[in-house]
């Protein structure tokens, strides 16, 4: 050993013992003939003291930041203590001194205010790593996975490690693949996820399988995605929805405890994806703020049940209104008292690329009980009384409007919420708000193939009273225009997400376990029998020897921590991320290969 | 849930409840108007009782072996107990039930004594996994990792992931390489290990690094070498060898207290590679026995030492001998007195081609103080009781004695003495012993490319002591046949294996982290300055920015687990193992892929 402890633990009750530290300089300050120096380790800072004889010394041979060093001497009270940091009651008198290794001065600072760019501290990944910052939300990482495994090991689920190089089965996204030498012409593939394999451990009778595991998914990155990222993947028998959502609550609520300590007492609100669109506009609402968003004019049938449609809105010779396929709008609390220039600003911001709407109309609910808006020509004060009680709007606030095409209105109007929310402090990232969001659609119509695409993924079971509308009936849809007619477009999904903060950080569902009805489900994809058998043939055939019900679920470990740590970013959370392009910069990976490899892998470049 | 209670925990105390149950049918055994069912779950084995009225329902619907179904009943006194399993006392008298899922008859019995072939079992491998043994094997396996994770995290180590798609650096094995679609012509490797990663790791400060972690090669099957396997991964800085073999000492004797319930009190032996290679005839001696071997004409110098050479042996006129580039001889207890048969036969074990010897020579020194054997006429007795002196026999002993090529007979009577010990029962399969081999040769020489190659791998630092020689001489050899005059021969690196039982389950090293030494290690190596650069020019950089004294060490997770189970077979122990093409037979994979992917990945198949 270099030391006998580390920067982090020496106090007051320790001066006189004679000790020996070993670490980085964080920093060094010379007072005439004394020098003092941070010294920095993984736990903490230790001030050591440079007397007069060694000074002269460290004028000789100068050391500099990030210098390693290895000092001995004797813990002493600090006349000057620095109550900020555990340590700061005492220095070491140091004795003897030596340079473990140098330094050369790092191209940023290592500190939590940084002078280096984004690029510079990816390329020398290993400095950044350095920074407090930067190993706290390592450290984060590390207490989740313990506090996670700790947890599932409690309730008596087995980690089984499942393979990496397995069949490449494309369904979704892109597979990773790697050839293979000692089959030529032949690919293995990375796992998008382990999802079949922990459906057999359940058909051998696991029961209760978890992994913290790397999957893979060769997609364009958008912003914050990673081409390899880590999910915790759990799956169980013998269970029914409730099940598996109090089970894994229960996760959530454990790592809560343990790696914030912060006892989540209250039960974890459900809601319907239905409700999610509806009320939030997309499946994943932060519910930490409440705005919900009322559909005045609306092309969606909603439980049959709104009666509304046209007449709130309608008859008004407003062109904007009348052709839009729908209008949304959503009550900002005290806003009836924005100026004229706020109402533009949120114009402004509705129209930039990003969100690409036309425009936003706007009802002021004042105080005094007087109605004024940006429509006043088409609308009197009668009808928009109507439109704000519809809102659920109250005196004070007022009542923003976007109108136009279904999918993009919903998805502008729920950014401008979640934006307002942030403007209006709402969205306190140190509050956690749990929710689950259930009953998704089963499937989805792919106009592009004319057929189901799974929202999920092909093994999700529909609910079970709407197993037999699946099987008898044949998934073909024979008019395009009328897919929503189909008696698939209505089955639900035994699927769930878990939703924080609007974060979406795991999804699952309830699996097929049936031979015939997972058949079915690949005919409602498009696969001939023959493909399905190619592809998933193991799974078909591991159904007919006593599966039993299963299900399970998977969260994106990556922006768990991220939320937990306060970011935004899951980049910040990975000891060494890709960027978007998906490389590494600091190794410059990807990078071309010998023509020897490829010779013996028996593939080539295409020009 | 579907059940209240699993199949493994009703005992006479819950007599009278009533209880749900849900598994699989392991047997079915009808008497006359009543039937037994044994259910089986991952917890074990409950008795049903299904009485007169359901009997009826049983015949029109007839369960099979495997079936998945779901019982509730009261749980009742057996008459006839069975107290082999812990639920042997009980039976659930049915009252109602349901199949959840029929099955197929198996393909093979799923029994201890299975009558599956490997093949058959490996394609239904969800079958297999359902035996009790597999399940053990896989329980076990989580079991050590558990108690790793545990201990390591109580020594203050950190679980830190590092990336799976990183740049190719061939240098020992062959890497598995994945096409990036992002950057076409270019790859990512798969690591063969997190080597490099760990190691900045220690630079950027972790100090203590754990994972348990995948890892890829690309190489030609040996039997029970898997393309992708799990390490325990580990490193440390400011730390000496001595830390590393007591820390990690520490951790195997946890998991032999964790997971076998196994004090391992004793230290645990050290022993040089010298002496492991002169004493036992390779570098992972099984020390649970002694027999050591005696080298009685040894090319090799040991420690300049053995005065002997030819004169034990020599001036006899026995061309074998004199011929011989080694000759190595091992005293057997208590075998003086076994019949020419049996001398006989081990002279053809020898002479089997898995070992190649030509033949072999005994010498019986027996009880009564005679001595003979199978070369009386070239060796007079006093001759023969030197030898047998020398070899440190007993009265009563034999002594096996094997001539040739140094390597080829180091080898043969290694594997002799292993046999031996086998035959003898002294290799107990439930008696453990650990062993530390340490100073190894830092480097081999490479007769295709007359040139070093690193013998652990080029991260390996030298002794302390050796660094001077290290860099102060030009590595490039000269005269191929005087390789051994070269000063960088003789140089021992701070490197270790830790041997169970004559399996080396780890290995590992202090490291360099002087930039200047890294540079004339990859110099060594034949490479390139600039090649250097270009597969490791972040670790050399990163040396440059205050790198710590740091070392570590990697266990072979999957051997590890196989030793602690008693097995010799690695495959036993991965939930889907590959066969000894690389193929995964239950997935048919690795195969090809469509033409669409190929394009993306812009490669091309090899005619």
């Amino acid at each position: 050993m270099y030391r006998t402890h580390d920067c982090g633990e020496l106090r007051l009750g320790d001066v006189s013992r004679e000790v020996t530290l070993a670490g980085w300089v964080q920093s060094i300050r010379k007072f005439g003939s004394i020098s003092f120096i941070d010294l920095r380790d993984r736990y903490g800072i230790t001030q050591l003291l440079i007397g007069e004889a060694l000074n002269e010394y460290l004028t000789e041979t100068p050391l500099g930041r990030e210098f390693v060093i290895q000092a001995t001497g004797i813990v002493s009270e600090r006349s000057n203590k620095n109550l900020q940091i555990p340590t700061g009651e005492i220095e070491i008198k140091v004795s003897r001194f030596t340079i473990l290794n140098k330094s050369a001065t790092p191209p940023f600072t290592i500190q939590d205010d940084t002078d280096g760019g984004d690029d510079l501290r990816m390329k020398y990944r290993y400095l950044d790593l350095r920074r407090n910052e930067v190993k706290k939300n390592l450290e984060l990482r590390y207490a989740v996975n313990r506090a996670a495994r700790d947890y599932l090991h409690q309730q008596k689920f087995m980690d089984i490690e499942t393979p990496f190089l397995i069949k490449s089965t494309p369904e979704g996204a892109r597979d990773f693949v790697v050839p293979s030498r000692m089959n030529p012409g032949q690919f293995y593939a990375l796992p998008q996820s382990p999802q079949t394999f922990k459906q057999l451990l359940m058909v051998s009778g696991y029961d209760r399988y978890y992994q913290v595991v790397k999957c893979f998914r060769d997609e364009d990155l958008r912003a914050d995605r990673q081409p390899e990222f880590t999910q915790i993947d759990c799956e169980m028998s013998f269970i029914e929805q409730d099940d598996i959502l109090r089970m894994f609550e229960g996760l959530i609520k454990f790592i809560f405890k343990q790696v914030k300590g912060i006892d989540y007492t209250e039960s974890v609100e459900r809601m319907s994806w239905e409700d999610a669109m509806w009320n939030y506009g997309n499946d994943k609402p932060d519910i930490r703020f409440d705005m919900k968003i009322t559909n005045i004019k609306s092309p969606l049938k909603r439980n049959g049940a709104l009666e509304a449609e046209g007449q709130i809105i309608g008859h008004a010779n407003f062109n904007v209104f009348d052709q839009a396929e729908t209008i949304l709008a959503i009550s900002i609390p005290a806003a009836a008292a924005w100026t004229r220039k706020q109402f533009d600003a949120w114009t402004d911001w509705v129209k930039r690329p990003q969100i690409g709407m036309q425009g936003l109309v706007y009802i002021r609910y004042n105080e005094d009980g007087t109605i004024k808006s940006s429509v006043d020509k088409f609308y009197n004060e009668e009808r928009l009384a109507a439109i704000a009680g519809f809102c659920e709007a109250k005196k004070g606030d007022a009542i923003l409007i976007l109108a136009g095409r279904e999918e993009k209105t919903r998805k502008a109007i729920s950014e401008l919420r979640l934006e307002m929310g942030e403007q209006m402090g709402l969205r306190n990232k140190d509050e956690f708000k749990l929710l689950w969001v259930l009953d998704f659609p089963l499937f989805e119509y792919s106009e592009e193939d004319n057929r189901w695409v799974a929202r999920h993924h092909p093994f999700t079971a529909p609910k079970p009273d709407q197993i037999a509308v699946m099987i008898n009936n044949d998934p073909a849809i024979r008019r395009a225009e009328q897919y929503l007619e189909h008696p698939y477009a209505g089955i639900k999904a035994n699927a769930y997400d878990m939703v924080l903060n609007g974060n979406e950080i795991g999804g699952g569902s309830i699996r097929i376990y049936q031979r015939e009805l997972q058949e079915k489900m690949f005919d409602a994809l498009g696969m001939t029998r023959e493909e399905a058998n190619h592809k998933f043939g193991f799974l078909l055939g591991a159904f007919e020897y006593g599966a039993p019900p299963h299900g399970g679920i998977a969260f994106g470990f990556d922006r768990l921590c991220a939320i937990l740590g306060g970011s935004e970013s899951i980049r910040d959370f990975i000891a060494f991320p890709k960027n978007n392009s998906g490389r590494d910069v600091m190794l410059d990976a990807p990078s071309t290969i010998d023509d020897k490899q490829l010779n013996e892998l028996s593939i080539e470049i295409k020009a």
